[in-house]
């Protein structure tokens, strides 16, 4: 053995201590029970109307609260076929390659992101808040070669900008955010995915903070790769995210000269785990269980109210939200009206106030969140969630009211 | 403008869709609400005495159902900070960076080696089982030059192998599974972080099926990287894992050349986010906080417990569970004792029998699972898990029960 020499270990030198280990184990024991731990856990009851995660309704709570399965069990595969149409029916799309992320919306991002580049891919992103910021990281992670358009925060893309891009840059993928809870703005994507496609280049949308809340047409609208979240208008607890890829985006995996830098998300095992491709199912990860439970309800609660209404809902209540901010003597953040993201409203932070002041106060005096600005929109915004069972006159009505105290007890004494 | 001629968009051609889109959208809806989600969700009782997840108790299945918090909220951060020290006691670890991963143990196996591993960095993995096979996957996507060491399923690796494989490779990182739960094996560690740090290379050690139910010690033994799962001996739900890194690792990934090709993962990131940098904490990604919730509460039981009792619990269970099998005429698959896993137990199939008749047995007459072999493993195999709350005398006596009467009834005719 050419390293005979090197070799400090000996089989009698470590017989010892592998069989002393056990009787040892308690003097061993340098970090003791952590005294906080030992307390009850303490859940206060608060209405989130912040941009997400909302309120989980009891019929979800008391899904993801079920007893475990294991990963394989028929029922949990029912239940992941359940979710699958599902998703389909969410996204109004025919995909078979469609399924749920064991992470929250930022890993469905990256799923979607690290499956479709490779080293040397161009990406021709949309930034216009944080997330065409994080997806633009994320592909630049992934090697790809990324070219930014940059809208203000609060404004969207009209689809010449997007052409623009498309043509000077010749990318392989456009990202865009359909709802952008960093400025409340929403996208309009019609025609977007035919103008990709018509310069060789895939539509990948996130839509974590718009789905169920606004209208969004997978297949119509040719969006290539689409993703959300589970705790928006879903109603159920983070950890899991819908995403779905066409034909296009699926042939471009496939075409892959490497495999991703990822096992975990890996489509191609995830495609099978999922009984996406027509082989047997083979064991890939154990799937966040309960999860898939709390999501298949987020998802059964939305087909039993139907898409149309969901839509309707949240656009009569983001209308009474937004007429009650101006009310109060408000400027929302977003000027174009059909540019409002139903599920989040931005408002301007009011001169005179500090809005950590004014989420604090809502916090503290009437168990509400909301949120201040995230990334651009730091300091420029208040966000106003209304999502999935939190998206009701009565809640608006709370937080105008809410408001309302808070705009007559936070004024700084100083201005 | 250098495009204007192959510009087809114009601002007239996109202005009327964009209104209309709301009023079309219930003709646009080509995929109704799916049948079989407005079907009640099913799920049967069952005692789960696979390989994992095991069961979960009432108290850790109602803190997973409690009403949602925002992920930033002090209660959500205290919770954070209750898990980071029930990590650091259940690791026998006084690492600062110690947190949960917002994903499964295969999550948390991407996590250690994608922040550790660059480009061109040279890994050994121990390779015994599917999980070795697995890190070694992962490490070659990330561009790693991989060098494997192997043992057949159901054996571990003695010091002087690892040594040598560490002379002749030169690695940077050594990954090795402290409980193989696809053979069954309980793998000694014990100087094994010395033997690493005198050859310059850092230990990463899965822990996933071992943490709990066999000693371990992360400070004494010198491990650099320990990452663990919720589902086995936590008995928390699939959905966050533990981890921790030592001051050596963490040094390791604050001397990268590139980013991590994960924005998710991202240490740096995730290190600020659990307060583990001694930075004002950022929104990094929404957490899965109720599976947060969870993973605290089965910490909790842990740290009240005491690791001393749990570890002897799972090992005077497993003996007699393996005492009754060879009762049974049945041959264990790991053959030294002290080698053997405490919490997952592995057993030959017997001649004459084809191994899915008796898990389906036992599924089906007696609402047991126990599980078949898996990657190298399988066909070869049944594997019958004992972890947490499963881990009881009571459960070991139905098994066997259970296993007796399928080896009557599940003989094949035609041997």
């Amino acid at each position: 053995m050419h390293c005979a020499v090197v070799l400090l270990a000996s089989r009698a030198a470590f017989a010892a201590p592998l069989r002393a280990c056990h009787a040892m184990a308690s003097n061993l024991l340098h970090v003791l029970p952590p005294q906080g731990l030992l307390r009850p856990l303490a859940v206060p009851e608060r209405l989130l109307l912040g941009p997400g995660p909302s309120n989980v309704p009891p019929r979800i709570l008391a899904a993801g609260g079920r007893q475990l399965l294991g990963h394989m069990h028929p029922e949990v595969l029912q239940v992941m076929d359940d979710i699958k149409v599902g998703i389909q029916y969410a996204f109004q799309t025919q995909n078979q390659l469609t399924l749920a992320i064991s992470g929250t919306g930022h890993c469905a991002m990256e799923a979607a992101l690290l499956n479709l580049v490779e080293h040397g891919d161009t990406v021709l992103v949309a930034v216009n808040g944080i997330w065409g910021q994080r997806a633009a990281d994320i592909a630049r992670r992934l090697g790809a070669s990324v070219h930014e358009l940059l809208k203000p925060p609060g404004e969207y893309f009209p689809p010449w900008d997007i052409e623009e891009g498309l043509v000077r840059h010749k990318p392989s993928v456009l990202f865009i955010t359909h709802g952008e809870s960093s400025t409340g703005v929403l996208q309009p994507l019609e025609g977007l995915g035919k103008l990709c496609h018509r310069h060789g280049c895939l539509l990948l949308v996130d839509a974590v903070a718009s789905l169920g809340g606004a209208p969004i047409f997978m297949d119509q609208q040719e969006i290539d790769i689409l993703y959300s979240g589970s705790q928006k208008v879903l109603n159920a607890p983070p950890g899991s995210a819908p995403i779905s890829f066409s034909e296009r985006a699926r042939e471009k995996i496939l075409r892959r000269k490497t495999k991703p830098p990822s096992f975990y998300l890996d489509m191609r095992w995830l495609a099978n785990y999922w009984g996406c491709d027509g082989e047997p199912r083979r064991y890939h990860h154990t799937a966040p269980i309960n999860s898939f439970f709390s999501l298949r309800e987020g998802l059964a609660m939305l087909a039993e109210l139907g898409l149309e209404n969901s839509w309707e809902h949240h656009r009569v209540n983001c209308a009474q939200l937004c007429q009650g901010l101006r009310d109060l003597g408000l400027e929302l953040f977003v000027k174009e009206e059909k540019a409002r993201l139903p599920t989040i409203t931005t408002v301007r932070v009011p001169e005179g106030y500090d809005w950590k002041e004014i989420t604090a106060f809502l916090m503290d005096n009437h168990a509400i969140e909301i949120a201040g600005g995230l990334g651009p929109s730091v300091g420029k915004v208040l966000r106003i969630g209304l999502m999935g069972c939190n998206s009701t006159s009565r809640n608006v009505d709370r937080v105008l009211h809410a408001l309302r105290d808070a705009l007559r007890c936070c004024r700084r004494s100083r201005l």
